[in-house]
């Protein structure tokens, strides 16, 4: 199973009056994760969507741990979780990358779909994308 | 059990390119109802924070049925679904204001802490509120 | 000159850790009050841009006067100050709904272009909604 | 005049239905160069914040010279343009890494406060940071 990372630094606008950062924005480091993932693949997520291929959330969870806080300098990891011709998980991990502490961890869900968001099976659809998941997951 | 609703109208900032409300907003709009929740039980969340008391999530659960779009009325209802001294567990309907559509359900569980985010027992602690939140769990 | 305005409430995601709102919601509540006033014109702004015009914005300009808490209500105020049939200037106010505290003021310039980007003159391509902006500006 | 660079790339959240990044985020990623840049001149804003020294905005300024696009890798540039022991203003240029098309420039005014957000006079307050304002302004 391919495992891909990214770094991210806490921004200032990211924290809430907590002092801490405010959760909702996990998924989107999720998704930065996620997009760099794809990329290393071989196709960027924006080659995907140009291909007619939309990966819309179904789920979304996220375990926090504990807070991370402004400047923190943080380890996001994904790999792929499962995977069908109609829709595909991925699970993540963030870490702080000083001491390696296990911040947060999660998941997502996405549906396959066309430009409407209408359901595709990508195996019909876009097999070459599904195998490029495929050897991901599977390798 | 009590309900709480709010209404809120989808921002042009909150759509990204896929032309649907960006998954992350969704936690933010739980907790607006969830602060307008706890203010029409009688106490601000302004104020129980002034109390020494907050309420960080320890973990967020989203599940996506159809994309909300730019403009859209939505109604967002709350419930208490679980109460101990150590934490609280509230759900979450998204309704399409116009067809009453249902756009998304949700979760999230919150630890109870003193301002340094160190968890706390309010049945010792804060007992008036956690009986205030006792009340709107069982009625 | 016609005015329109929308009352809004500090939502916690909105703050930062300085405990005031973070200055990058300025522009997103300018927005919330402009397309507000766009739809009570007549037209929402989802209208607009179905007939194929956009209004990126070109320049913005916010004043602070005092920070915004959470929970605080606001009532954000907007007028158009200029317009052209290549750009239109709208000017903001924001305001403290209880003791109507100026809060905040500010201007966005913007282009008018297709779903392109490319800049129009919407004197020729929308007279419509130049007549629409003119009344509002002029009466 | 010394200059500080910050590199990031646009992430998924940050498009809005327009295909391009939203304009609210400009101001984000300007404080990404501005906290980055304090820190290169030796001082964490983390640790500016833990003197009891707090720069909120009092003046925003953003102009748009073309949209940025999902995944583009962006130099965020700033210098200081002006210091007095009041307040200090920072200018910004946002540069498309691939091609360096100049995709925005601005600038933002800080107002020195204490934690209450009362304004203080740095230069007999907090001297040192003044000095290393200084420094790097005129240097």
């Amino acid at each position: 199973m391919k495992t891909h990372s990214e770094k991210i630094t806490v921004r200032y606008a990211e924290t809430d009056q907590m002092g801490i950062v405010h959760h909702s924005n996990y998924p989107v480091w999720f998704e930065v994760a996620r997009t760099g993932f794809i990329k290393a693949l071989g196709m960027s997520y924006s080659e995907v969507e140009a291909k007619g291929l939309l990966f819309p959330l179904s789920e979304l969870y996220v375990k926090y741990h504990t807070g991370a806080l402004y400047e923190d300098e943080l380890v996001i990891t994904v790999q792929i979780e499962k995977l069908t011709g109609a829709r595909m998980v991925f699970s993540y991990q963030v870490f702080r990358d000083r001491d390696n502490a296990l911040i947060a961890t999660g998941s997502t869900t996405h549906a396959f779909t066309d430009p409407n968001i209408r359901v595709m099976n990508i195996m019909k659809t876009h097999k070459e994308i599904y195998d490029m998941f495929y050897v991901a997951w599977k390798e």
